[in-house]
């Protein structure tokens, strides 16, 4: 496994109150649309765009993901989304990401994504844009 | 505006714990998901699938929607959303939708959802089987 | 009715992919949530948390929602979701709310939400802090 | 670990299409919210609510979950949702979870989420229920 250089991102965001359980902390699903939404704003920081991709055919999907919750999000914390991106095999990569709480920085989640793509036959396949991001 | 002859229909779901926001009642928005469950559900019974017309270019779209919030659903209620369909003009149609809590059968929420479609062109058309199920 | 004076608000958010459906438009439900997310911020902005509320065993709850849809929001686009609020009778006030694309500031959705506050006995309460900002 | 006798369950849901994304498959996060609901209704069966816990201050919560996605669900899927218990330290439990297509039985999701139960000072704390039913 090398980490990419050039291959680290991070993103703000602030829970939404719909977003908390009847616990009164975010849902545990819910961490995974945060990661998600971070990796795609990554990728499109690159010009690779989730939404076209899925438009012509090519599909990127998440093959297995690992989750160590640390702490909860409440109503009104904000947070920060990391990202570091390697590659694991010549047709997969990983996401290594975490989200921490703004102001005391503590450790809210620790996640390993693993993907790959496919095209419109279904097989495996990296589009062109991620092999340059993998190189 | 002509209530449907054969435009009634009603599933039965129970409440996902997911669901329940931080004041352990479900959450406003959840309710459109359950009524537009019952819509799709109500129209593949009818043999109108809206992911094959999603596919094909046809997108059934919701115009206008009112709700009229009535008493929460909490965890473990279980509830029956029922529809009825009436033409309201040439393209559109409105969907007449009830949630019942089950067991002491109280009326939880009532929405009306104004509802069309649009062609690939971006322009309103009914599909003949919607046409159909309208006539 | 009575808008108000320095009862307007407004935030900017971005479409999350995970919010769109097959269709690649954003979920209809969705919507809830980015009006939710809005008035709660616009609440907090005026020292009345939604949260804390809820721990003290004062509900603020929606009565009704009246919702007019009026052009999609795809991947990648960002919108300004704005507030304007409105007492309707002694215990009700209402939020008028809209959803702007930004860039173009097409008009996406109309919407007005009638809310009230529960006490923990289950009866229609307006808090103080409600009281003073509906003044 | 020892696999508790009597911790076996399933549950048959079928796809809502609000949980499609632009892909046109179910999306990822969305499953954690099948493997919650399997759970929650597996303790209920047992006696155990989430729901009673969390208003009496005792928190279930998830430290860990890994997930292998090995095929996608689409709108029209009904599904299985299959739980095993099996005890991995004093304090910590792990549900093995499996998500099938009905129909033609295809591995859609293989999960393990390690949970535990947090008092209402925040000390991990296993409730006398949990601990019968991993005895």
């Amino acid at each position: 496994m090398t980490l990419m250089p050039d291959a680290c991102f991070a993103i703000e965001l602030k829970v939404r109150d719909y977003e908390l359980d009847a616990q009164g902390v975010v849902n545990n699903a819910v961490y995974l649309n945060y990661l998600e939404h971070c990796r795609h704003e990554f990728l499109l920081s690159r010009g690779i765009d989730f939404n076209r991709y899925a438009r012509e055919g090519i599909d990127q999907v998440v093959v297995r993901c690992e989750l160590d919750y640390k702490a909860p999000l409440r109503g009104g914390d904000s947070f920060r989304v990391t990202l570091a991106l390697e590659r694991v095999s010549p047709l997969r990569f990983a996401f290594l990401q975490e989200v921490r709480r703004l102001g005391d920085d503590r450790l809210v989640l620790v996640a390993r994504t693993i993907g790959t793509a496919i095209n419109s036959k279904g097989r495996p396949f990296l589009p062109p844009d991620m092999e340059r991001l993998l190189a």
